[in-house]
């Protein structure tokens, strides 16, 4: 499997633009993404209640499992914007289609900014077709722009491997937490392959891939309205189908795991005032839905967050956090961990020298550990300290 | 029902005093209550799964009902250590029951600072001597200044009112998020009064007034280990004892409840890093579960908490919170309110003026409110902005 160039152009039969038509105030904010075949698509969506309408009429594509098409915007969520939301989506759908030939029911939409305000049809109409005339093999990074808010910098991969002879692409773009008028941490990541898949076998591995990624990464604990991923697999490598339990299946598990694992870890590293990132660890839980709820706990924990931040190594947060998650614990068998250093067992801490614990706080990304002693299962958690920067962006903002 | 003077030492019978003895950096560190005769004792703990010992040897004294006095430090939380830490609590007990002439079995502990560090016994010893020797009618300040930590103001009220043609006084004192060593954001309060009440009767009200008031406040969403707000009752009054349904209960209960929510307030006030309050009432929800769920859901929420630092009516972000929450919400029943404008209802935006929206999160306590349409539940959570404040207090600390 090797890295390649050009994120969700690499692959073989995608085209791409971003164009800028006024919906944020500045920079592009409308991205599109086109499939020259007809493409089996595979998605996850936000399971936020009052999710936009742009993600209703994302599922539905879903459940018939072929598109063509996707367009972004990014500046304005169209989410609480009731019946005139609905069909403003649809009639974004429906340009897009005009433009490239195409039923409105293979086009994806996707949005991502302020909540609660009205789409500016005139102007979207304007970047569509804009959008749709700059289609071009190497769109992918202006892609990426159309759709940041306050990401810092775009986050796009490409990796290459080899089906049944054939050289077989993946790409991606993901953007994280934005600002624009003022944001919701919406997550939108678009794939994109010139495999050749069927829907339920794309499904399965994009479902799997994103609960080990995307699913395991917290900025502030905030569930948007708008998050999709979205993987578009179009067949134009000519590689054989990939069947689920092949060689072929694996490979192609372990690329699209690793395009997943690189963008979520990059919305991660650019999250909204983010300097330092730390991964909690849980093991031996009864099962993995215990295992991840304590991992979030902890993850989401304002304390254990400022904590790192300050490369304080003040444990007693991280146990408090365990135990206030709804999730049984027994202090006699829970062990804790900072680094490889354990800092708890059997219910006491143990005798660690201040120097080392200053020594596992102050890394790169910091390694927090918790066994349960109860089961088999784990799960993983990616996070990112909090500072004053992530308040400074969300509060020093009026709309 | 009237204000008085003296906090936990204006009813009768009730004596305190408060001491350092450096178990904290500075300032009192030992606070001490007792009550000159045998009292009713009704309390609430910490639902945290790794409680301190403190709060297990508490447990077993509400169980049986009577008690006599309260000792608490504050600069260690004595938890998450072991046997060692449940001998000290016991140890604590016993000699506070020495200096007193009471059973260890009477004598209720409390702890709050660090989490994860043996107590310092030979500091302790001294300082529960010292308090020991300096209790006193009015020593409520004293007993409040010793459980304080990163608290910026002391917490103290009394109440007074008539039962059955006698006096009757409650007093209570409170702490809120603190410092010291790095902290949790431990929350204990205590409270006295000199009227006669049977323990069921007690911990009937005290469970209601706690449920209505510190339970409906957050700072951080964090959920400490040492928490536990205790009653005592001591009977000194010598007026009748009061019984449920009668009037007297109903004066006692709402008197226990303008106390509580007088502290609670005051915790909020005085939270790390709070510049400005917020209260999210929610209202007709399917029952009081789900209503206070949604209710600290948006309380919670780091979004809407900068937002309300930063006096910014983007409420888009108080929807997105209500919709992660696990309750089910129809988009086109709820209507979403800051102070008295309704500013999404029928699933839209209302055409209300950016002027009439800036006016509305421009106080000091800022209101939101949530009619989710589907029940006659309702329940209020009060919470507080974030801040850099609080950032710095958490962060900006090395152990």
């Amino acid at each position: 499997m090797n890295l390649a160039k050009g994120g969700i152009t690499a692959p073989l039969g995608f085209l791409a633009s971003g164009v800028s038509c006024g919906i944020k105030r500045r920079g592009r904010d409308v991205a599109l993404i086109f499939s020259q075949r007809p493409a089996t698509v595979a998605g996850t969506l936000t399971t936020n209640r009052l999710r936009a309408p742009c993600v209703a009429w994302t599922e539905k594509i879903l459940r018939r499992g072929t598109a063509q098409a996707i367009v972004a915007n990014s500046g304005n969520a169209n989410c609480c914007t009731g019946s005139r939301g609905i069909k403003d989506t649809a009639t974004v759908a429906r340009w897009v289609g005009q433009h490239l030939g195409l039923s409105p029911s293979k086009v994806i939409v996707a949005s991502t900014g302020v909540i609660g305000q009205f789409l500016p049809m005139d102007r979207a109409r304007k970047g569509i077709t804009l959008a749709a005339s700059r289609l071009n093999r190497r769109g992918s990074l202006l892609a990426v722009e159309a759709i940041m808010t306050t990401d810092t910098r775009p986050k796009e991969i490409a990796l290459r491997f080899s089906v049944g002879g054939r050289l077989v692409t993946l790409g991606g773009i993901a953007k994280g937490s934005g600002m624009v008028s003022p944001c919701m941490a919406t997550m939108l990541a678009f794939l994109t392959t010139d495999a050749k898949v069927g829907r339920p076998t794309l499904t399965r591995a994009l479902k799997a891939a994103v609960n080990e990624t995307f699913n395991a990464i917290t900025i502030d604990g905030e569930l948007s309205t708008n998050d999709m991923v979205i993987l578009l697999a179009n067949g134009v490598s000519e590689a054989p189908v990939i069947r689920e339990g092949s060689p072929a299946y694996r490979d192609f598990q372990a690329a699209l795991r690793a395009v997943c694992q690189h963008l979520a870890h990059e919305i991660v590293r650019d999250g909204e005032g983010v300097t330092r990132l730390f991964r909690v660890q849980v093991t031996r839980a009864v099962n993995f839905q215990s295992a991840r709820q304590v991992a979030r706990r902890v993850a989401d924990s304002l304390l254990v967050k400022t904590m790192v931040a300050g490369r304080d190594p003040n444990w007693g947060r991280i146990a408090a956090a365990v135990g206030a998650s709804s999730i049984p614990v027994d202090p006699r068998k829970l062990i804790i961990r900072l680094g490889h250093t354990v800092v708890y067992r059997k219910g006491e801490p143990t005798a660690v020298s201040k120097k080392q614990l200053l020594k596992e706080v102050d890394q790169a990304e910091v390694q927090v550990g918790i066994d349960l002693g109860s089961g088999r299962a784990q799960a993983a958690v990616l996070s990112g300290d909090l500072t004053d920067g992530y308040v400074r962006i969300n509060a020093k903002y009026t709309t």
